[in-house]
């Protein structure tokens, strides 16, 4: 186990140290029953004193993260109802819910059973089979890693709930799969050498050019060069960071912000800076003050229908970001996976369209809206930042496959301005029957705004309210939905949840939430569930 | 620009940061005519003394990697013909070749020149067009990164040289893309939802299992839970690397290597440590002693044969190498691209086959000798080790796309072991083609040994060879190949050249072999050339 501490900061090394292994514990890379480091050991292998770690395990004890054991040692807590233990209510135990149920035809009850409490949880990833050798690898959990946090892999992995609402996805049946597919089936049956080649690093060329017009369109003014092809946004968040950020690195992003990009900032040991928003977005004062204490390497935004909070931002703060940027010469990460799904008015320009001097990567997902397995999204950057990161992208898969390019190639040239029309209405009206249904149904305390695009409602809970135990009473009705404490670098200021309303068909949605809501006034009724 | 130092090792620091520069230089990150930073700015950044770097600089200066200039400070070398500058020969100019030709149907033949010393080279990546532009992006050349090499793109992009001897790859017309592609379009009539869906991160579930029958059959006894699907074994190296090598971390490799794989643990700062090999691969003696003096963190290895040397790994070493591991409690990736491509007789049994507790990440290609624009390799791995880079994948790109995971799946199910069988007899006939040409027409003085599978030669050429200018002689006649230095994570100790005998039709093969050993005999026969 490896943590990365920054002495430049003002944060307390104790509280750095108790916070990383909190991120582990909620991602469950350290699972109930581990047995903590001893003091000694790891003061040693952190260069600090002994005194520092015996405060990150008070703390850690006092937040019942981990438990003391006389004359044994530190131990991951057992999973509590308590609200600190909110990251702690996913477990991952025999086998994939997806997987288990198209085995067995049910599912395990024992996923939610924390009756286990001294030892592993057996299971995880279907390893009960062989859960008696786990004792085998137990050389494994010495072995260090730069792992320190893992929601991602903790709260999306593939799952076929009945009313799924927790990831920001659109439903099939509103895709343009059709015309993909025989794209798809054209390229397989005239260029089948297509599926021998590795194409370039860069992405196609073709692919690029019908991007670079899109992108023209909307007042960015690139050329083909200056695109990179991606597998996913995803990736590209990941290549930015493996390229530009390191250890101390300080990496400003929105709180909350998308779980994704955190995960990638934390695995490179950055020293992520939270900076709050308010409805015209992030606080760009509040961002100066931050940055005249601590010069931002990297700023991370999601500038349009913020994922999760659908805050858009404004104008004139977009171009304070930019010149903020500009005067500590550093990078801008402008994700825009959404700046097409706007319901009433078009979202201000983005932050790329008044960038002069290739202070901002801008990234825009293309399989999000047309065929997510696809896997095919841009970047868009200049000069040797943008020539960095392609030599990242070779080392990290030698390029994203040419077919999938191909396949979404004619649909972004053609129909993409129609289609994506028609989709806003359809997810206007998603959204507003959602909260059509939320404003009757849900329990007075509940706090929502209106989002003007996007795929997500973020609803706010009063502080009370055990998101741990509502995610289990909620899961046991086929209901799934991200918890808010993933979204955000440290300490989440309250209880939130995400809730895509296009995961679905509409009626299911609806279904789904009339299920929820009577468990939401439970949540909110009872204290201690 | 970030070096990581190792205080730990026994190479001294001026040594350290000059090869870091020339890996640098090498690699096209510092291009030719950038100013380096002054000795006492670096001095200050790397946290050593000025004579610490001077001594670098003055290391560079006299392998002619940079030059001083009087008042100015020092400079990235123009490219020169001496053998020291054999990774300069590499131009990213005008655009990349092959889009190059696709677009003006000719190539350009600045590509190769080398006179415009002082100044960045216009035009690499395509951004000639904006070469004035440069300037504005000026800010960038200060903006830190941890890249510190990048052979893999420099050396292996997509490119249409008309004799490609470059890639290992296997030639279109003798892969199963009819059947792969047959696979692919019942899928997208069937199953259109398949373009729509994340999937799990660890890789779909049938393909796992399909996989697991084919690691059965080939010794390796584990189940579907332990098998992780990644976007080619290169993905896979990356996912182990950013998962568990960090800076200074020890990391032992043959050498030579593979490209993409000393790139990728470059990339994370680790101390790799090279160890010989003889005629039954790497020299376990050595590594034991090494690892004596420096105890391991992870050891990679080809043990079949290796790229590039095509040499396997004898069956006793490779037992010797798993004890190694066992006994310094540390990680093998067994990375497996040719196993099923033997000559012959069949190799030894895996590493993987023999490990009982967990110590060998295995990594087995399918894509490779399928349909390599697919993109599908496995990782085998067990316990948290496996969890670990399952996180790893989730925050890399979110799983590899699901449609090219099932487009494989039937083959691998069904006709891949009478498949391998023809092309084992096709490949040999043209590795042994290959080798009457060499046999009859490389001058004296040329080495190989005839590999027993896989797809290259490695050819070993007097020391006084100037790659570099072979390299450039022979792309003016449209002959590629793969240049040995590239192979080293450290100084080649001799002069190489990879040539992959698959990559294209078995005629064009022969007429680009025709072709290369004139000017083999020519680059022998004149030193300065």
């Amino acid at each position: 186990m490896r943590i990365e501490l920054s002495r430049a900061g003002g944060k307390p090394l104790p509280l750095q140290i108790s916070e990383a292994l909190g991120q582990r514990i909620s991602s469950g890379l350290l699972q109930k029953g581990t047995k903590l480091p001893s003091v000694r050991k790891l003061a040693v292998s952190l260069g600090v004193s002994q005194v520092t770690v015996s405060k990150a395990y008070a703390d850690l004890e006092r937040r019942g993260r981990i438990v003391r054991r006389q004359g044994l040692g530190c131990f991951v807590a057992p999973l509590k109802d308590g609200k600190q233990g909110a990251g702690d209510y996913l477990e991952r135990s025999a086998g994939r819910p997806g997987e288990q149920s198209s085995k067995d035809g049910n599912k395990n009850e024992n996923h939610w059973d924390d009756t286990g409490g001294g030892s592993r949880s057996p299971g995880r990833n279907g390893l009960h089979k062989e859960a008696g050798s786990r004792r085998k690898f137990a050389w494994q959990e010495d072995y260090g890693d730069y792992l320190p946090r893992a929601q991602l892999w903790r709260n999306f992995d593939y799952s076929e709930e009945e009313y799924s609402f927790h990831l920001a996805a659109i439903h099939s049946g509103m895709l343009p799969l059709k015309e993909i597919g025989e794209a798809m089936t054209r390229l397989v049956a005239k260029r089948p050498e297509l599926m021998s080649v590795y194409g370039n690093f860069q992405g196609d060329l073709g692919l690029r050019e019908v991007m670079t017009a899109h992108l023209r369109a909307r007042g960015i003014p690139l050329s083909a060069d200056n695109l990179m092809i991606t597998s996913g946004t995803q990736q590209g968040i990941d290549l930015v960071a493996r390229t530009f950020v390191g250890p101390g690195d300080a990496v400003y992003l929105e709180a909350p912000s998308y779980t994704g990009a955190i995960d990638v900032f934390a695995g490179r040991g950055a020293e992520m800076i939270s900076v709050p928003m308010d409805q015209d977005g992030m606080r760009i004062d509040l961002l100066t003050k931050l940055c005249d204490r601590r010069p931002p390497k990297l700023i991370y935004t999601v500038p349009t229908f913020q994922n999760p909070s659908g805050i858009t931002m404004s104008m004139e703060r977009r171009q304070r970001l930019l010149e903020l940027a500009r005067s500590y010469r550093c990078l801008i990460v402008e994700d825009d996976p959404f700046s097409d799904l706007y319901f009433y008015s078009p979202p201000p320009a983005s932050i790329k369209s008044m960038d002069k001097d290739g202070h901002v990567i801008y990234m825009k997902s293309f399989s999000k809206v047309l065929a997510p397995g696809c896997r095919i999204a841009c970047v868009a950057a200049e000069g040797d930042i943008l020539e960095r990161l392609i030599a990242a992208k070779a080392a990290s898969d030698l390029g994203s496959p040419l077919l999938n390019q191909l396949a979404v190639l004619p649909f972004i040239a053609g129909k993409y301005d129609a289609y994506t029309k028609e989709l806003r209405a359809a997810l206007r009206s998603r959204m507003e029957r959602a909260a059509r249904l939320l404003k009757r149904y849900a329990p007075d305390g509940v706090k929502w705004r209106l989002p003007g695009g996007g795929l997500n409602l973020w609803l706010e809970l009063p502080a009370s309210v055990n998101i741990g135990e509502l995610y289990r009473r909620a899961s046991r009705q086929g209901i799934s939905f991200l918890a808010g404490h993933v979204c955000y670098a440290g300490e989440p200021p309250s209880s939130h949840i995400r809730l895509c309303y296009a995961q679905m068909e509409e009626a299911q949605m609806e279904r789904g939430l009339l299920l929820l809501m009577p468990l939401l006034k439970e949540a909110m009724n009872s204290r201690i569930m």
